[in-house]
């Protein structure tokens, strides 16, 4: 296996030559004294930490596995405490984190650069801090005063971890269904009871103390999700001074064994009779986790593109070492017995494909993150709003799309392994095990997909994404001062239309039809995901044309992927919107009890 | 878990109402007296014994896994050997093996049936005796009298097994590169020594015997494909009478850990001057055992869509249980607290995906079985030519198109049981596992694409696909007296046309650029693939429509999946056209060291 090449250059590109945070941040007060220096700085210190620290881990965790004792403590495979040290000791987990509480209030879009090196080295580990960190943001944004002095300090530290605690047996997509009782006791603390499914990290050796954010049904609640409240349970009680004192009535009751991630303990959690506290509004529970899933969401995107850098550098490695056939073109090696496999064209095909979506979801990330720090911290008003407008338009495409895209990516690069990519020694068939989780959890694919089309275009009439189809309009008229745009410029402009006919479709056939929105949304996510890819490609192309001059095999490369984007990748984009258009009198035709 | 329930109904309608196996065994002088009660019997037994002797063991073995002693000796999971005793038993390894040698002579289109219900309940058991099977063709087809008197009948009753050993750790696709030697000895055997890799059921402990099929290169050989010959290695040498009396000098050197066929022994096999005979002619070995490879080939489609129908089954019962959230048109089971998700449409997409590609995977390997009947044993000397021209045509597409069909449809399966399905305990995610082999072994799917580009299509300039396509319009233009065909007869001729201009696009391609056949294989396969799906799904439509007013469920459903096929799976031979006709430029731009 191939040591990890953290992917920096690619990361500079994107942030000071692509999305120019520098001049973003001039205009956001917490951040305008950050330098270049510095953000480079600590993305090659977070690489360097996850390719010394993590990578090692990472196949000898998948083996080893979780385990779990006759008291429900669970430990974490040989070495994952000792990380988590170091990685509590250099600083990590208050990179981004509130001031006020400790953190060095770093922007996201650094963050988001050092989560995805995190997760391409070992993503069963980072979930653990990951979680951590979203579980932070749901209670600086919602707990009140004295929760947040109590516990935020050591959760920003990430002396104490957090868990998300939503899902039961019979509720996973339809969270209103959920059962979890949360009873007021005397003193002004709740008494949660019920079973919780699916938690990650819901117990493990790395952290002293165990933050759960529960979604749980108060007596006088009315059924379905605006029932639901949000309560804060510690797997240890603390003192007045936030130290530890008392075991807590809640306890992992079993570790799942699942197809990947195997270092990561994905707990059933017992909650019997467990205090809580209440996080924001009785009955607004799903709206505070709602700020925990989005942030998981993002990430889940971030993480996958992680996976796909990793193994895209071991399959490309391979192929250029992997002596197998002539190339069509005539010997390129005739003195040796064959020619590396990078020869044939759909060896290139399926590492072109890999780079392509691992750079243009590198890319939409990125973007997703900067607007996170516009929303959070610009001193531009109407700069905040806009980026409010725009991140939650494109989250549940950013994780749909590039979660997808990077479960086709590993596969493809298990492809060119051939034979040495299906045995586990390669490492490879780890990745594709790990990358499947991704379509699934923080709500599966289908269910971003309604979120896209019910929640964010049928609910305005598509206006946010109009407002976003005029920004990639004004792109294109900006760039028709260069002639060499023009073979990205036309397929952009025209996506915009497919755009355009997509979301017209949907909104014109859901009034005809209650079931053209659900059977259109999978297809219209990736309608709407190469747009945004094409957009972002498009811009790439403009800054790798305007520096190709300089003789630079980054730039050249990185106007080679977005030809082979536009050429090869792009024409999905009619495909699907096929699919969109299609009537769903095929769908629903058949009865319940034919299948 | 639910059982499996063996697609006898489906098998049925194929070898009755589509194929009309009888009349076509009629001309079949071996199968003359076969009538439609015994081939029903069979196929029934097998699915009994597949689901109650193969299913319970499926779990168990892919957690156990086989294991390996300091002697080399393979163990495989608890309860393989005894069920494979009875598989002997019962006769079923002799099913379609030759009469002169204790075979049942039974027509492969039976076999196949018997193969995918034993892969749908137990993909990892199933290779055992399915690779003696091809062992025994190849034998039969290239051994001479004395090596098949002396082998023959044992490989025949399963009492012994065979292997395929062709891969060596440098060399995989191209088998030129191989270094195996092979020396002759006094006694007019030879000596083989050499080392390969990924042999399945290298060792095991199901026979008192093993036969390598063994590719290796005399001295005297000339480099490249052509220098290789045929060897057949027994793990026990045998006297005069074929008694196993002494052990050979070959043996399983480690066994390879893999992302799933656990239960599956996949060999490093050690040759130490083992003694081998030859198989057909000196230098002739890679086309002796091309009657292996191509069986495998169409064995890996079948065996997928085994594993393809049992996860449908699987996902289909959770969606008809699992209740989550209302359907968009209205509460379906008001007095529950949710609907059950098989109301959703992207639920009722994935399931019905899931079908479509089952039954016309299924469809197109009982083509192919009986294509195999005719030229073995039709009495007509021109319907003989006519399958042996097609086979090797229909091979490579079988192979690349189901097999990546069934790996989406598994996955597709996983997505339905959301979270549920990445957990162990559904067992859905070993089907992954397992399905995801099948694209990589027996010649991964972009040789089988170079195969029919290369082999089968510019060999002959495209006149053996001419000679398909007529069939097909003669189909079409049968089909114009029944206007209810219209809807399926319109987009086959399409389709027809889409072929056409693709096999133009790689005859004319290749003679500008080399490269462009191999850019172009891939996607051309996944049109050639939808081609037959479209003739296949048009085919089942007729005799359903012919049928529907009996007003039998049975073709309504048939009806209605092949309607959904044509609206929302078939428009992917656009996409893969345009990928067929669009320059090799993109692919081949980047210098080898930009990866």
């Amino acid at each position: 296996m191939i040591k990890y090449r953290p992917p920096v250059r690619d990361m500079q590109f994107l942030l000071h030559e692509l999305l120019n945070v520098e001049s973003r941040f001039s205009a956001m007060p917490r951040h305008s004294d950050l330098d270049a220096g510095t953000v480079d700085q600590i993305i090659e210190a977070a690489g360097k930490f996850s390719r010394d620290v993590l990578q090692p881990l990472n196949l000898p965790g998948d083996r080893e596995g979780c385990t779990r004792d006759a008291n429900g403590s669970v430990r974490t495979p040989a070495g994952y405490p000792e990380a988590y040290r170091q990685y509590v000791e250099g600083g990590w987990p208050a990179l981004t984190g509130p001031a006020e509480f400790g953190g060095q209030a770093l922007p996201h879009v650094v963050g988001n650069a050092v989560t995805e090196m995190i997760c391409a080295c070992n993503q069963a580990w980072g979930a653990y801090p990951i979680l951590s960190h979203g579980a932070g943001s749901c209670l600086f944004e919602h707990g009140n005063a004295e929760l947040k002095r109590l516990y935020l300090p050591k959760l920003v530290s990430g002396a104490w971890s957090g868990t998300m605690c939503l899902t039961e047996a019979h509720c996973g997509s339809d969270l209103g269904l959920l059962g979890t009782r949360a009873e007021l006791a005397a003193d002004g603390s709740y008494r949660i009871t019920g079973t919780k499914i699916f938690i990650s990290g819901g117990d493990q050796d790395l952290t002293d103390n165990i933050l759960h954010l529960v979604l749980a049904r108060l007596p006088d609640a009315p059924a379905g999700s605006r029932g639901i409240s949000l309560f804060l349970v510690p797997k240890f009680l603390v003192n007045e001074r936030g130290e530890p004192v008392e075991r807590n009535a809640v306890q992992c009751g079993a570790l799942e064994e699942k197809m990947g991630i195997h270092g990561n303990a994905t707990c059933v959690m017992n909650f019997d009779g467990a205090r809580g506290w209440l996080v924001g509004e009785r009955g607004r529970g799903l709206n505070a986790m709602f700020v925990m899933m989005n942030a998981s969401r993002l990430v889940v995107a971030t993480q996958t593109v992680g996976l796909s850098e990793f193994v895209y550098q071991q399959a490309s490695g391979y192929a250029k070492e992997r002596l197998q056939s002539r190339s069509a073109s005539g010997p390129r090696l005739p003195a040796a017995a064959a020619d590396p496999i990078i020869v044939h064209p759909d060896v290139r095909r399926m590492l072109l494909t890999q780079r392509a979506y691992t750079e243009g979801g590198r890319a939409l990330t990125a973007w997703l993150a900067v607007l996170a720090d516009h929303e959070q911290s610009d001193a531009d008003e109407t700069r905040r709003a806009a980026a409010a407008r725009l991140i939650p338009l494109l989250t549940p495409i950013a994780k749909a799309f590039v979660s997808d895209n990077a479960f086709e990516s590993t596969n493809l690069g298990m492809q060119v392994f051939g034979g040495h990519g299906y045995i586990v020694e390669t490492g490879i068939e780890q990745y594709v095990r790990d990358a499947r989780i991704s379509s699934i959890y923080e709500g599966t694919n289908a269910i971003q997909a309604l979120d896209l089309v019910n929640r964010k275009i049928a609910v305005d009439g598509g206006a946010s994404l109009d407002l976003l189809l005029a920004d990639i309009e004004g792109f294109v008229e900006n760039s028709r001062a260069a002639p060499a745009m023009n073979e990205f410029s036309t397929p952009l402009l025209a996506a915009i239309d497919k755009a355009r006919r997509g979301t017209s479709a949907i909104l014109d056939g859901q009034r005809r039809d209650p079931e053209f929105a659900g059977a259109a949304a999978v297809h219209y996510t990736r309608v709407i995901g190469h747009l945004l890819f094409a957009y972002l490609w498009a811009q790439m192309a403009r800054v790798a044309l305007a520096k190709c001059g300089h003789d630079d095999d980054f730039y050249r490369t990185k106007l080679a992927t977005a030809r082979y984007y536009f050429a090869r990748m792009h024409p999905e984009i009619d495909y699907q919107l096929a699919l969109v258009l299609a009537s769903p009198a095929s769908l629903m035709e058949p009865a319940d009890e034919a299948f």
